[in-house]
This record gives C-alpha cells, structure tokens and sequence, in this order.
C-alpha cells in the first residue's frame, strides 16, 4: 500500500464552486454581482500608461502606495491597511492569522457560501449562525466564535443589518469580528467608523474593488482595523501577493471615486425600478442594499424560474436549500439587460 | 485580561523578509535576481491589447487558456497544471495541501529562506536537509518529510544537482518532492520529465515567470505533476488567484519562448564573463546554472564586501550565518551593470 500523499482533510473536501463563468456575446449576465459598467476611466488611463518593461522587477511587497491612498480616504494610518489579491485572500489569511487549530468560526446562514469551505480548509469548527425567517440579525447573547463573518450588506439576501446593532455587537464579542463590506457602497450607511475607532480592538472591515469599482477581474481587496490584527495578516501572506499592475490600477481607480459613485447611482436607479416591476408582479423583493435583488417569484418555484431564464440566456443565481430555495439572486445589470430579463419572466405571467 | 486574538504560533513569528527594493535611478540592483531585460514584446502587444472594460468581470477561476498552453509545452494534460500567483502562492499551498497537522516540511540548507518560514505558518515540522561542504547533495538513505522542497538549481548555491540523483531520489521517497525549477531555464538541463512521466504519483515541478521571462512583477507561477495532486491544490486555493491581465500577459509570455530563450542567451554570456574576472582575482564562484552568481571574496570578508558595494549603490545579497556566510549573490545584470560592480571592486583589489 501507497502513503497517502494528500493530507485527509482536503482529500475529503469538494471545493468552492464558483459562480459559473459562461461566455457569449448575446447572454445576459446576472449571476455572479458584476458591475455592468466599465471601470474609471483613470484605469484605462493607468493601464495605458504603464510601462510592460517595469514588469521585470519585482512589485511593492507592501503595496505602500495604494495602502497610503486607502488610509487616506479612510482617515487612519498605513499600518491599518491590509491590501490583498482580491478580498478571498484576506478572508483566507484572516482563518489562519486569527484562529487556533482548536478555533471556531462563525458566519450568517444564509451568507456567502465561500465561509464554510474556509473554515474547512483551515480544519476550524464551523459555528453558523441562523438569521431569522425574514433574514433579520439573531446572534444569542452568548454567541462565541473565534473569528466572525459578519456580512453587511449580507449575501444573497441583500439586506443590510442596522449599524447600531453591529455597533453593540463588536465590542461585547471576544473574538475578531471581520465586517465583510463587499456591497456598502451600493448601501445607505457603513461601518467603516467601527474599524478605525481609536478604542476598536477587534473589528476589521473589508473592502472590495470588484463590485462598486467594476474591477472583478482586477483582484483587490483590502482590510482596515488594529495595526496588531493588521500587522498580523501581512506576516502570513505571501511575499509579493499583488502584482505590479493590480497596485497601479487599484490606485487609479481609488484616485477617482467620482467615478464609482456615478456608476453606482445608475445600478441603485435601475435596482429600484426592477424592484418596483417585480413586486408590481407578486414577487416578493427584499429591500435591497447591494448591487443585487434576493427575489422570490409568486409560486416560490425559483428553480423553475432559473432554468427558464437559463434556457433564454439570462443567468441569474440560484441557492437551494431551505433559507435560500425559493428565490433566485438577480445582479442589476443595465437599463436593458433588467428589461431583457423582464420580458422573459412576462412570457409566463398569468 | 483581555483574550488573545491573534493565533500563537502568529504572534510569536517575524514573518519572511524579502530583498530590499531599493529604488533609484543611478542604483545597480544586483539582488533579487530579476532579469535585466525587458519582457517579450508580445507582452507590451498583449498589454496595450487589454480591454480595460472587460476587468468589470470576474476571471477565469480556473485560468484554462495560459494551462492549455503550459500543457501544450510539456508534453502533458491540462489536469496536470496549477496555475498560481507566484511561485509563491502553490509553495504556500502545497504546505497545506500536502502536509498533515503532524507533518513535516524538508528543504536543503542552505536554500531559499521562504521554506522554513512557510513551515512555520503552517505550524508544521522542519527537516532541513544540510548540504555537503561543497553545497553537494548529502540526503541520508532513510531521509523522510511529508514534503521535500527540492530546489534545483538551488539559491544562493546557483549549482544544479545532477538529474540522474534527483530522479533516482523521487520514486524512493514517500512524500511529495517538490523541485522548485525557478531558475532552470539558465541551466543545462531539467526535471520536468519526471513530473510529467506516467508512473510519477508524488513528485512536483514548479516554473516561475519571475525570472527567465522577466516578469516577476506579473506574479504568475505554475507546477506540473500527477493530476491528483493539482487537483488538491485548486481544492485550496482562493478562488480567483490569478487575475485577468496577469492571465493574458502571461499566455503572451509563454506563446513566444524565443525571446525568453534570447534574454537567457545573454544573460549566460554576462554570467560567464563575470565568473571569469572574479576568478581571475582569486574569487571563488560556483558554477552557476542560474541568473545568478554564489562567490567568495578571496579574504572570505563577504559582509565588507557587501557593504562596501551598497555603499556605492550596488546591491547584492548576503545571507549571514556558517553556511553562507563568506559569499555574496550577485544577479547578472546587463553587461554595464555587471562593469559598475568590477570596477568598485577593482579599487579595492590589492
């Protein structure tokens, strides 16, 4: 008999699954939360400008400009800053800088799917933590865990959980609470103030550029919170864990938030308008904080209605399972996308 | 008290430190072994190509385009090829990927400082494997590890063991061999047979663009082995590591291997010419199979040497301690950079 050569725990796990990637001209995509409009223009400026022969060296290990930037707009220090390759890595490091082999990690049911399979990778208890039926926050005062999830906005549901009550909840946790901020930027209010709060010990938010920022396929996220938590991220990361042209973009277009803020209204103008048509329908559509809708048709037969607007080329995403099954999650893409997927759904109202 | 937030074994570490990033323009930067020449012109053609709008998608997560090609050179399936950000990125994987909780992690001594820092993130075992006096091979027949980085060519030596020891050493090891063949496009030969035969179950080889194609900003690194161990490694790995520029430049690279092999050409010509005026002032350099020379000044005072060359804006590398203590690591530069370095030396010959 062979050693076996891959330690058990991976042998035993399926992986994260992605949401699917199809290519086609005439598709309508709405299944993965892209932004549905380009990126700033200074990107385009940036990536015009940028010599392919400063490739040869090595980039900034420590992505000292872009972090100075962040700070910046945040108003804390560099050394508050974690800049990663896309917010999956920080997530990732954040399992293994802040939980012990015993550890625990915590995250809402429902909420983004990649959290359990990080909590397996890293071998930590799983400590899930139920919503309410309609979604709504339900931590048990003697909630613990040692690293936690806290999504907000929250995914799929889109819902934003108030800020006072994560205010109350970070400081009365005892581990490290880690505001996942994905979608603030299409959201009413934020948490940022929780994380650079001088007497803030445990609080990171994260931030990304793939959504309000039209910059998915850049890979950039980053973290803001206690330089300690900070400085512990970046002695586990790897050595040069952002490219060259990441930190340049990822600059530019943090140099023009006009920009993404443009880009922005126009998403919540159109997420208002598919939420006004759907419920006008019978659907009911939770009010949205994100750049997505969680929307359950009359019937609540929502993998009926995915594999309609599959076979019509729209994709949308669809989570089974008893939080989730009966609404689908619909990305805001443009004026016409939204009245494409409108009109496939009129084919079949009653 | 308040509880500890950041995980042991994290807290106690200092982190890997990588080579200083000097910047300047009248500086000659001999230390991160970086290749002098720009990348292919392909790569300039691919960047000023790049649709900044189509960075609102997310990438593939599975890179297939640059694997297709990357199995396309070797002789082997798609199954077979991790793509990674970094070489750095699939050394960190593989720990975790490979390596149990009581596992251990083997390397040579001296070798790339990285391994036994990623030994300690991964709070597994160390099995430094010293070499011979002489930086030879010197693994003891009952020589175990739950994985062995085999470096080869190996840094700071620059010397290539001999392929008939390697592939003698892989089938009779019982944990994964990981030949990390960054340099090995400077060398006269190569492992890659042994990743891609059909009988291997255990043994890695890792490339990098890092050096030989001048793109070590790009960040882009991959391993070719048994399709069971690439597999546990995608298990692993963030979801989008790679992203969609890094992937495009990197196809770039890998479809026009004459202009790397053009940039080795030279840079092996400089390499040799730089070892003969060393030696002909009573230096003793190893017979480099890298971009890359390990030399001892003739007093053996390498850490004067070393100073006294960044005194004048020439960087080298130094690795202090009993093994390599006595030499310096100079990257070949271009022929003028390599004329700077002899001439500071020169004002110090006797």
């Amino acid at each position: 008999m062979s050693t076996p050569l891959i330690a058990r725990h991976v042998a035993a796990m399926s992986g994260y699954t992605p949401g699917e990637q199809p290519r086609g001209q005439r598709l309508v995509k709405l299944n993965t939360n892209e932004n549905p409009y380009p990126p700033s223009p200074a990107v385009a400026a940036a990536l015009a400008a940028f010599d392919p022969a400063a490739l040869r060296r090595y980039p900034d290990p420590l992505a000292a400009a872009v972090r100075r930037r962040i700070a910046e707009i945040h108003g804390c220090l560099i050394d508050q800053v974690f800049a990663g390759n896309g917010s999956d890595e920080i997530l990732a490091l954040a399992t293994r800088a802040f939980v012990e082999d015993d550890g625990s990690i915590g995250y809402f049911v429902p909420s983004y799917s990649l959290y359990p399979v990080l909590a397996e990778i890293r071998q930590a208890e799983l400590r899930p933590a139920p919503l309410t039926a309609d979604y709504g926050w339900n931590l048990p005062p003697d909630y613990a865990a040692s690293l936690f999830f806290l999504t907000n906005p929250n995914a799929p549901t889109s819902l934003q959980h108030d800020k006072t009550t994560v205010a109350a909840f970070c400081p009365r946790f005892h581990g490290v609470v880690f505001i996942d901020e994905a979608y603030v930027d299409f959201a009413p209010a934020d948490c940022m103030d929780l994380a650079t709060a001088p007497g803030n010990r445990n609080t990171l938010v994260m931030r990304t550029l793939s959504k309000s920022f039209s910059l998915a396929g850049l890979r950039f996220g980053y973290a803001v919170g206690p330089a300690e938590l900070i400085q512990a991220l970046y002695k586990i990361k790897d050595s040069y864990n952002l490219d060259a042209l990441t930190q340049a973009l990822a600059l530019a277009a943090l140099n023009d938030l006009d920009a993404m803020r443009a880009n922005v209204a126009r998403i919540v103008a159109t997420r208002a308008r598919l939420t006004s048509a759907l419920r006008a329908r019978g659907w009911r559509v939770l009010d949205s904080a994100t750049n997505f809708l969680f929307a359950r048709p009359p019937d609540g037969d929502a993998a009926r209605v995915f594999n309609r607007l599959r076979a019509a080329e729209v994709y949308v995403r669809y989570f089974p399972g008893p939080a989730t099954g009966d609404s689908i999650r619909i990305t805001i893409g443009t004026d016409a996308e939204v009245d494409a997927l409108l009109g496939i759904l009129a084919q079949e109202a009653p």
